[in-house]
């Protein structure tokens, strides 16, 4: 049984519920209310210890950090389909989910989790503007490889999940993919994949 | 043949060097000068779009993101040694070099560069606090995994390689470990690895 600890307002928590409906695994879902502290609780520090969401539960086998629950399900469920062994392809995969974690998440996310949840006045608009900017960068990094490439590491996989995410919110923070022609129509062929779902 | 372009300032470059060394890897140096922007060169940039080191070429094959770099490198090279292709045991490494990605390196290693290399005037006294305090969390997650663990995902892997570089420069970056004995006493056990080598 597989138990994803979620809310349903997070990208990091709706890169795995697209990977496993992708992968048509069942699994039950527990919310957990981050907007109230759950993170905090005793409870879900025994599970994860720094204390974020997702976290997944493979029949007793404890898994967080978004990225790597996405290499460890490609790995589990889908040795051929959207995750591979084969040292190179699996390098490339690798590359763009850190990518992910370092350069893309850290601008993107943040720029929507401020522009989205926190007040105008509380909100420090340089910082914010920052972001902004840091995610433009990260997105012309990505548009320059997918103008010759139609996934991020060869066929659809778990990178383009990872990437994903919070680039379908960007807007949402403040950064317009109107410059960015080739993440639009990426961003389209991942809307056109089998088992697809919508953060929302 | 294989190629790494590499500072010898970088923790991240580091996680290449010391993994390469363990696995015994023949290859050659390209120092990129990123105090002189040289990864901004166009000939840089076209082997990695974002800019940074380190980068591997193997072969031909262009690969970045340090921690990206030890994964392909495990499983191009050592399946059964610093790596492992066993589901949980996989899924564990790829959990801690994330975490690693997402929480440790950003606050130490940002913490030790400017602490090292910003002149003190030019430093935010208020920002820089912050990414210690981030870093002495982080080294608490750390160090609560270590007291019943001794390495972070079984034996020894490149999830400690990935996760030690920069905790082995932490107080350079005005973090002790002092507070964190289960850390400290890791630190000692990978610096007892075969084939280990020290930063600098």
């Amino acid at each position: 049984m597989i138990r994803l600890y979620d809310h349903p307002l997070s990208g990091n928590c709706y890169k795995v519920r697209l990977a496993l409906n992708q992968l048509g695994v069942e699994y039950e879902k527990v919310t957990v209310d981050i907007f109230k502290g759950e993170q905090n609780s005793p409870e879900f520090v025994a599970l994860n210890p720094n204390r974020k969401i997702p976290v997944l539960v493979d029949n007793g086998f404890v898994i967080w950090e978004s990225n790597a629950i996405l290499l460890y399900l490609g790995k589990r469920f889908s040795p051929n389909r959207i995750y591979s062994d084969e040292p190179k392809t699996f390098g490339r995969i690798c590359q763009w989910l850190l990518f992910g974690k370092t350069t893309l998440d850290p601008a993107l996310a943040r720029a929507r989790f401020m522009t989205r949840f926190v007040p105008e006045e509380a909100r420090d608009p340089k910082e914010l503007e920052a972001l902004r900017e840091s995610g433009r960068v990260a997105l012309g990094v990505l548009n320059e490889h997918l103008k010759e490439n139609e996934f991020l590491a060869g066929s659809y996989s778990i990178a383009d999940i990872g990437c994903f995410a919070y680039v379908s919110t960007a807007e949402e923070g403040g950064v317009s993919l109107s410059d960015f022609p080739a993440v639009k129509r990426w961003c389209e062929r991942v809307c056109s994949q089998p088992g697809y779902i919508p953060i929302y």
